[in-house]
């Protein structure tokens, strides 16, 4: 008689069944490994490639760059010299362990200590699937407003650093930074935070550094 | 013998089925509805309120406000005057016709022209969920930058109508509009569009009264 076999198919524990073994990969290589998340729009390429200038050659870089079409942001990493590979999702409005591991091929990771994966612009679903990375970092630009904290939860809750992006822009634009810290501090107590300005270089260098003891200290 | 019943629920076509319903509501009161999507932060809640200002009377509006969580927004358009509904979706990136159709008893609709359903801050969800309003519209923000249309290419087919938000960013931010509209045009071609700035109230008039038009001409 055969066994009876369960077709229900658990998809979260697949993907992050996958996401360890992407973390497998990451760390033979001895590469690390960040999951950039933020919402459309709010600096991520940008910041990827000040962050590249920031280190000043300190560590190897690369990226994995998820978008729904197109191929912009990696042709941008790669004009400015990161080896960069391109993820096209289709409609899905995340990244997902499998789609990361079909990536990891195409990145010379033996010449690598850091890999940034930069996630499809979105504050919702990309924060429940695991990529295999060893940190989540959250990109918040002011232009976006205070209260974002408040209204997707669920994101800034499962972030190791905080990015507040486009704070060039402060004087321009309505925004409240201790309501918004208020709301960043109830979901994630003692969060670090970086704000940072791309456009004028402002705190790059700050966040660069962390960078470089979170890879060396690995 | 029991009939066979297939068990596999078509969720689409069941939304789709639940949209008709609302409409048919939206309908029978005279009320013009608007699907509103948009970036989180691309400023949807201030727009409306503005709208509101820039009406002049001409329209009696509400709104229903969909969120993950908090009633922020439902708050700041009841604060303006607005009969308004919260809708939270708990983890959901988008609302659906269900949640409309569960917010409906709410809205004052026989006082009613005009109803702005503001969706989740989402490029990529909230596009395939019809909610039974009559048409669609998208606003997008400067600060969010030119590239959009090419890579969220599915919201903007989805759409009647464009508003360019925060227009008096422009000189702060690196925005390209002929390349923005060209993205727009191969995508959604002779799309209506709109810029506006809420802070300095530019636009808004335009667009108030193309609104009437569309309310008065249903």
């Amino acid at each position: 008689m055969p066994q009876r076999i369960s077709i229900v198919e658990d998809i979260m524990s697949a993907n992050d069944r996958l996401a360890g073994e992407n973390r497998e990969v990451f760390d033979k290589a001895g590469v690390f490994a960040i999951n950039i998340m933020a919402s459309p729009g709010a600096g991520k390429t940008t910041f990827i490639i000040k962050t590249l200038e920031a280190l000043h050659g300190r560590l190897r870089m690369g990226v994995i760059e998820g978008d729904l079409a197109t191929s912009i942001d990696a042709d941008k990493a790669a004009a400015a010299g990161l080896p960069a590979v391109q993820i096209n999702t289709g409609g899905d409005c995340h990244l997902d362990a499998v789609m990361v591991s079909n990536a990891l091929p195409a990145m010379p990771l033996d010449n690598l200590d850091l890999v940034l994966v930069e996630n499809v612009g979105n504050l919702v679903c990309p924060a429940s699937f695991a990529l295999g990375t060893h940190i989540n970092v959250l990109i918040a630009s002011i232009p976006e407003g205070d209260d974002k904290p408040y209204k997707y939860p669920g994101m800034y809750r499962g972030v190791q650093a905080l990015v507040i992006s486009k704070i060039d822009l402060l004087p321009y634009v309505p925004f409240n930074m201790d309501y918004f810290r208020h709301g960043v501090e109830i979901l994630n107590p003692g969060l670090v935070t970086f704000p940072v300005s791309a456009k004028t270089g402002e705190g790059m260098e700050v966040w660069a550094d962390w960078l470089v003891e979170q890879v060396k200290g690995k």
